[in-house]
């Protein structure tokens, strides 16, 4: 799975790590990516701080195939996002015509504040933003979108053109009624014959009934079938009922 | 806010970047530690990958008073929190006679792979999880708990007593029905004359009526009183209603 397309996730926002919001754009994020083939491999949630967005943002494009932040791109003092995206690509932030233009249709006045949603750094791209007008903006590998999730996921359908996709990342799952400590070491050697297939063993205790849902992941439909598979036929000589989902 | 003591949240598991289970577990942990009067300055999700959790936990620890690990701590192969943090520190795991002792109250058999919930990493002190017997652990500053919301959140009460704590993070917060756009420069201004206070603006349509949240943070309640007292001023001549929380 080397070839395939990684991705990173920065949450950028004090309102996340205060426990104020609960974030749900990163796993809105995983999900779709992994469809257009492309693995989120990591997040980060990160303070309204220059120095941390810029040192993140830098770190994590030299790393991952994609970066995507989300938040920071509003009007007020605290939406730092492009202007650190900005430094850490080491351009200026200029005026977009393109992006005023789109403000206008709000048809409210354009002062200071609002002027502020059309500094992109240099050489950024746009991206659509169809609920709100004030646009995102892409450059190089790092796509900048708003934190409000359905800001967040307009602006994800918009991008879609600009990413380089892969054959999707499909799952399997089953839940097997067995408790983890019993089937571990038989789960371990299925995984060991699968080398491409990720397999996951979450467990949950269901009105008393202990047990867990297993998870493969993969690009070959064919293989993560066999797979769960093997995980029935495995639950079954344990003793446990399966539930194939 | 300099001698405030800091905190990382490292959730790993794939499960979480892959999109198949939302993460609350940071939302949590970033509440109550302000309660403590630590702050939450970064989050990481980080994938199932010895290379990825043992650097992860190495920049974090170094950084940050306090680190939080989630998930990966059950019998699975998908399981490797213990020997990572175990690596991460250059100390082997090491079976641990209290937690056999506690993991023996579960009345199941103390099979390899339950025994695995028994390793910890040398020097490390167990954290008591009162849900499901096996149990968390602490070494030095980096704290590991289970990813299942209810044996984390039980996990992190078990740990309080081992923190040091500060005066708790206050936080107040009013309902401004102007935009952001319109009220972004006297914000600005207000924060600008409070250094000490983290004043956050995050925008909110309701029903069509739009405006947004002003949550101002910090350890002096009488300070944040005074803040929210001027947003409440400034947003009234221009002319907003306001709605304190």
């Amino acid at each position: 799975m080397s070839a395939q397309p990684t991705a990173c996730v920065l949450v950028i926002g004090n309102e996340i790590l205060s426990g104020k919001t609960q974030d749900t754009n990163l796993q809105f994020l995983g999900f779709e990516l992994a469809k257009l083939g492309i693995r989120l491999a990591e997040g980060r949630v990160v303070r309204d701080e220059p120095a941390a967005i810029i040192r993140h943002v830098n770190e994590c494009r030299r790393e991952f195939t994609y970066v995507f932040t989300t938040g920071g791109i509003g009007p007020t003092h605290d939406d730092i996002t492009a202007e650190c995206v900005a430094a850490a690509f080491g351009v200026p932030l200029v005026l977009n015509a393109d992006a005023v233009e789109r403000l206008q249709r709000g048809g409210r006045p354009l002062n200071e504040a609002r002027l502020k949603m059309a500094r992109i750094p240099r050489g950024a791209e746009l991206v659509d933003n169809p609920v709100s007008n004030a646009p995102g903006f892409r450059i190089e590998n790092v796509f900048v979108f708003a934190g409000i999730p359905s800001i967040a996921r307009a602006m994800f359908a918009s991008a879609g053109p600009m990413l380089v996709t892969a054959p999707p990342i499909l799952s399997a799952s089953v839940d097997a009624f067995v408790r983890e400590g019993d089937f571990a070491a038989t789960l371990e050697h299925i995984q060991q014959r699968y080398a491409t297939v990720e397999i996951g063993s979450y467990p949950f205790n269901r009105d008393g009934l202990f047990g867990a849902t297993l998870v493969a992941r993969g690009t070959d439909r064919a293989q993560l079938r066999e797979v769960i598979d093997e995980i029935v036929a495995a639950m079954t000589a344990l003793g446990g009922e399966t539930k194939v989902n």
